[in-house]
This record gives C-alpha cells, sequence and structure tokens, in this order.
C-alpha cells in the first residue's frame, strides 16, 4: 500500500469534519496531496464514516485515474483535483455543506470582512462563484466546478483566502496541509454563521477598516507573525 | 411474535430519530410496512424512547386493525397507512416536529430548492399541503392528515420528493426503507435550517436553475448515478 | 426528615432543566408541593447543580416560613408560593431563563399558537404578562411577580394552559407534578424557537384555525383523549 | 515554579471556555493576577486546549515582561494588562470570540438590557468600544485595544459591568476571579442571543424599566443582596 501516512492524515481529517460538526450522514469529503508523486488521498463515495478505515482511502492521480484502491472516490474528486492543478501551494482540501455557510452559498453572496476572527484567516471576502452555465454542468458538472472556483480566484492568493462558496452549492476550504484545510472549513463555519448575525442586526453593515483587516491578518501570517509559538521573529 | 426484523429496524429507527435531534420526549414516531403481509410496524403512542424495547413496536394492518402488541400504536397511525396505501414504493414513514421543518410548516410554506443538498434529495420544493376542513378534522383527522398529502401529491412522484410538510404541523418523510426516511428526514430539517438562513440574507431569494436541479437529482438518483459504491454504472 | 420522596423529586428535576438545556449555571429553579402539608420543596438559591443533594431541596409553608432546611431557598420562592396559593390544581412549577421564551418574554409579547406541537400543551397562545410598577417592585418583588401572573390568568385555566411569560424577564411553567412542569418548559422553549422561525418567515402570520388547535387540545387533554397508553377511552 | 495554585486556576478556566461553548480551536484565552506580586498567568499563544498543562501558563509583570515560562504568551496579554492596570478591583480576564456576543461586536451596537438576566449581571448596557485609528493599530494594537476599553468606561464601574465588546472584534469579560470572569462570559453570550431574538421580534424594543433593571443588580450586587447563601443579611 503506497502513502500510508497521507491516508491516515486524510482518514483522520474526514472524520474530524464529523467531531467539528460540519458534516452529517455520508455528506462532504476531505483529501490531500502527495506533491512528489502527485497522488491525491481522497475519501470513497457514500461510505458512512463509522465504517470507514484509513486503508479506504482511494488514490487518485492528477489525470483522474484511480491509483489504488478498491471503493469509488468521492464523486466530487475532479473538483479537488482542478485545484490541486491551479493552486500548487496547497496540500489539503474539504468540502462540506455545512449549515451557516451554505446559506451564503445558496445566497450567492460572499462572506464580507465583518470581524477580526474573518481577518485573521481569510484576506478580504470569502469570496463566491457564478453559477455554472447549462453547458458546463452537461459536459463535465464536477471539474467545471473547481474550474469557476479558479476562475474566481483570478487576483486573489488561494492560501491568503483559503475558502470559497459554490454559487447554490457550498464551500470549499483548503490549506497547506489537510488538517489545516478542516480547520479553516471550520473557521468558515463560524465566520458566516457570526455575520449571518451581524448582518440581521445591521443589513448595512460595511467591512472592517481595511488597516484593522490587516493588522490582524500579518498578525497570523505576515513575515512578522506574532501569533503561537514556533514562528521565527515572534514577540516574547 | 411475528416480523422480528422488521420490528426491530422499526425501534432502531425511532431512536435514530432522538440521535439526529428531531425528536424530544416522546414526540415523532417511525414506522415500516411488510408489503408481502401488508402490516405496518410502528412505535407505540407516547412511550418513553429509554424505555422502548423491539417488541413493543406495534403490528398494525392497513385496515388499521391492530395484529400483534399489547400497546396503543401512535395516535398518528392513520397518517401512516393512508401513505403506505397510496404510495406503494414506500417501505418506512418518519414523523417529527422537527424544529426548522416545522418553522415552514407552520408558515405554510414549502421548501424552495435553493442548493444541491436539497437537490440531491428531493426533486423540486418540499410541498406544503393544504389545512384540513372542519369537516376533515371532525371526521377522521389522523386519517384526513394522510388523504391531504396524497392529494397534495397529485402529479409528484413521492420516491422522487419524500417528504412533505402538513400545514400547521409538521414534517413527515419517507422512502424505500425505516433507515432511508429517518435519513430524508434528518436531511430535510438540514435543508430547512439552511433555507431559512437563505431567506433571512436574500428574501427575494428563487430557486437554483433547473439544470442544476437536474444534473443533482440524477447524480444520487437517475439510471446513470455516480454517488456512493453500489450503483450500476457508477464512474471509477 | 420530612417528604423525601418530594425532595428527592424536586431535586431530579431541577438536574432535568440542566439536562434539556434549560438552565446554565446556577440558574431556574424548581419546586414541588405536598397539597396535604401545605408544603413546598424547593431549590436552595444559588447553588451548584452539580454539587446539589436531595436533602438540600428547603421545606417552606405557603406563607413563606422555612420549615426544614439549613440552606436559603429560591429567591424566587414568593413568586412559587403565589403560584401554588392561586392555582390549586397544580403540583410543580418550574422557572428557567431558556432562550428562547425568554426572547418573547423581553419583547413583552404572547406565543401565538401557531402549529399543533403548541395546541397539543397549551390551550390558546402563552400569555405575556404586564410589567410590575415601581411600587409593586419596592414593595414585595417576588410575590408581585408571582401575583401579576395569577391577575394575568384571570378567565384561563392554568392546567389548560400550564406556562406565562413574565414580561422583561423569563418563562414560568407548571404541572401536576414537578416532572409534568420541567416537560411543559421543555416543550415552551421548542414551541418559542419554531415560532420565532415561522415569525422570520411569514412576519404577519396569524393562529393556527381554531378547530385544529381544539382538535389537539382534546386530543391530548379531553375526556376522550387518544394520546398515549393508559388513558380511559383510548382508541386501539 | 511560582504561584502554582494561580496557574491551576487559570488553566481549568481556560478549559471551562471550551466546556461552555464560548472558543474552538486554540482561540480565546483567561488570565488571572496576583495583586500582592503584580504578576498574570496567562495562556500561551496558540496551544491546543486538550495538550495544555497547569504548568504551561505564562507568568507576566504589567510591564509585560515574561517573569517565567518558556512558552509565548497569547498575543492578547498587553490588552490584559492594560485592564488590570486600569481596573484594580479584578481579578480574572476572559477574551473569546464567541458567537452572540461576537454578532453585536462586529455591528459595533452595544447591548441593551432587554431583561432581568441582562440584570442580574451587567449594569446598564454592555458597552462597546470605538473602532481604533489607524495609529493605534499601528503602533502597539493589542495595548491599544485595551485603553479604548479603559476609555469606554470612564464613569462606569468595571465590576458592576464585567464584560465589553470591542468593535469589530470580540468581547472581553472579567470579574474579581478567573472563574468570575468565564461565567460572566457565558452570561455575556446568552445575553446576547436572548438579546438577538428580542431584536428580531421587535426591532425597536427599548430598555427594560429603570427600576427593574435597579431591583435585579441590586438583589445580586448590592449590600441587601437575597440571593445565593453566603451573602450577610440574606433573607431566611
Amino acid at each position: 500500500m503506497m502513502l500510508d501516512k497521507l491516508k491516515k492524515e486524510v482518514w483522520q481529517v474526514n472524520l474530524d469534519l464529523v467531531r467539528y460538526g460540519l458534516v452529517i450522514l455520508t455528506f462532504g469529503n476531505a483529501s490531500g496531496i502527495d506533491r512528489k508523486k502527485d497522488l491525491v488521498a481522497i475519501k470513497p463515495s457514500g461510505v458512512s464514516y463509522d465504517d470507514m478505515k484509513p486503508s479506504d482511502m482511494v488514490l487518485v492521480g492528477l489525470d483522474g485515474k484511480v491509483a489504488e484502491g478498491t471503493l469509488n472516490p468521492s464523486s466530487d474528486t475532479p473538483t479537488h483535483l482542478a485545484l490541486y492543478q491551479a493552486f500548487p501551494g496547497i496540500g489539503g482540501i474539504v468540502h462540506a455543506h455545512s449549515e451557516y455557510a451554505t446559506m451564503f452559498a445558496q445566497a450567492a453572496k460572499e462572506i464580507p470582512c465583518l470581524g477580526t476572527t474573518h481577518a485573521d484567516h481569510f484576506h478580504g471576502p470569502v469570496p463566491v462563484t457564478r453559477f455554472l452555465t447549462k453547458r458546463e454542468v452537461k459536459a463535465d458538472y464536477e471539474g467545471n466546478t473547481g474550474r469557476v472556483i479558479v476562475e474566481r480566484f483570478a487576483g486573489i492568493d488561494p492560501l491568503g483566502t483559503p475558502a470559497v462558496l459554490v454559487a447554490g452549492h457550498g464551500p470549499f476550504a483548503w490549506g497547506k496541509t489537510p488538517d489545516e484545510a478542516a480547520r479553516n472549513a471550520l473557521v468558515l463555519e463560524r465566520t458566516a454563521k457570526t455575520a449571518l448575525g451581524t448582518l440581521t442586526l445591521d443589513p448595512g453593515r460595511r467591512r472592517l477598516p481595511g488597516y484593522i483587516v490587516e493588522k490582524h491578518f500579518q498578525r497570523k501570517h505576515g513575515p512578522h507573525a506574532t501569533y503561537g509559538q514556533k514562528k521565527e521573529g515572534a514577540k516574547t
């Protein structure tokens, strides 16, 4: 068996999605990529989280061909592959129909940056894609879902804004690792919930002043990051 | 004792309703049918979920007569029987007063198809019945509740749209098996919650483009279904 | 020690309030009455639910004097006593600041009867009291809280509508027993939550047709009740 | 090791924030102060709650210098220090991005006193700060966050109103001890949630009559407090 460590990591992250309250039943899927072998480990389609084992993770090449595994990979696999191809810096992807992010996706509205939790994780609004055309749905639905995401990220750094809402569908989140992708999906859900509440209190609410957004984003992401324990140059 | 396997399945599904967060106290009920014997196994009325045993499930004929069991069947039994008679393809029914589906039922509003989670499970909006008339309430309330559901499904495939909202009351969901009925009830609740949020963000929100609805519905239900592991013709 | 059985029942019901998600920290209180001895067992004030023992329940006479117990009774005791005196049919009372019922209480709005879950338990809207006057607050705040509840129930059967919202404060619920009072408090909370959602979907929503309200209320409460296992004249 | 008891208390309160549902992942932080030694024990930055030990709490002087500990203190430490310096009566501080309090903070709206739960804990509205200026963000962001809180509390007793919303950010709560600070953060979250619901039901809702606010606040805080077991002069 190839890439046992990656498979175990992807399996664990799929279980985390349940633990975080982001998925129910067999919904949702997580994947991770080995960039040296260009192989993606992904959740099998429609398998119960209770029964799933690390060895059930399916290995798929970037061309979509199954390299190892007896189960069908997630039906959303072509979307994952399109993102791994277009965003070389990412190492893991999570897809869920989590409640609050899906409310915004269904409304085809981006999540504006209304607070510092948002700014800590997403550099600007969480973007929403356009709807796919009839032709795109018919030809290669899941692959084209990936392509409209990539199209929407023209000019946006995918590691600075590691999530997107697909209009009428739900969120995808990613990160340098599968675990980071799952944490970003959790923060996205929390961010969507608090944004909905803020917009209920003040429907015309505008985004946070830009200099506060920048401060928070750089505090966690910039070269002078001061959050956590392992960054170079951290304050003491 | 007859139909022990069905009774156990129905008992388990009744407990699942609690686990899924769809019912509290003794609310809600699930049933399953043996189509060869035309016998329905259903939860007894007003019994605590903690104390309930598989053998407590009551067997009822389609004429409403108890065939086996010492407890009273659920007071909603005539509604279940009306649905089993009118919808020959279904094998299980679930009734709950789950929170978000009940919000729509109380507003007498159908749940519009605003996203792909909805489209994956319900082919079009989740319909709402009319209110029963005074005469219908007086004569045979529970039976007539079933009849207004059947009336509302004129021209709708009950397995394509396996749930309904009874105006001023709450949801019924069904499926090929009792377990599928419970999962549809859970998805219905999730769908209602995200629809409420989407309508809060955009009160005039219209339904998803029809070609996306069709794509998702056929992906899970059509002859060329690509979701899961057991379907013929699944993509690899 | 007197009335050990009642104390244990009241202790258990206080713990149920936590289990039902109706109270946090030391908020909320439940009591029960022995109508022969005219003694009320009630939760002590400000004691942690984790530490509380059945023997900590305080026995209080209808005149407000402690008959047994070393701890102070709940500061809301005079409210409980006023209700026990005015409503001779009730045997238990629960007070909580549960979230959704409190939202309506703070808005000083009654909960309209929008659905059958409501109608099964509350015969008409759940009423809201007026605000206490400055004089009433100053003189005997907790006792007068009971008195404005009793004033509001002029012409209403307290066992037909076993709950009230105190304006700007929160709900009180009651029943024939402490356990029934707790279950009514839980149903009240659920009813308030679904009503809020329904009113969000349709702010002008009017109450359920009267004949449906009557049917549901009588199904559980009337002489021809058909719900549960122990009622005379139940359908089979 | 110094101040082991304080460290353990602060560690416990940090875990309570998770148990109360106020924080996710590594968000949030709690601290406590030894007023004799003027040393603050605070959560380390970005460490998982599962792995955190009492000895990981970092000791920091009021000048911001680490007195003991190998980990970086929370990046919000300068905010805590500014509050300890300005509010000599407080012994513990909690910062969380709890959902409902954050909704108000992001809307830059104070939480009006709409009910008695609020009045029991917060004497008047929970205030919201102004946004920091660009200069304040650039120069000493976390320290200035503390300073705008202190500025907002001109004329307000910090122990009478033991919480604040920082505009666009989230809540800080405090108390005489770290444990009291955590309980105030929990009540704040509950208060924000019920306020949002009340404002949804009645957007123009005004605050509770002042004489009811005073009654409740004094019932728990005043010299004639009647709540709980340990106060002098409590009613029996």
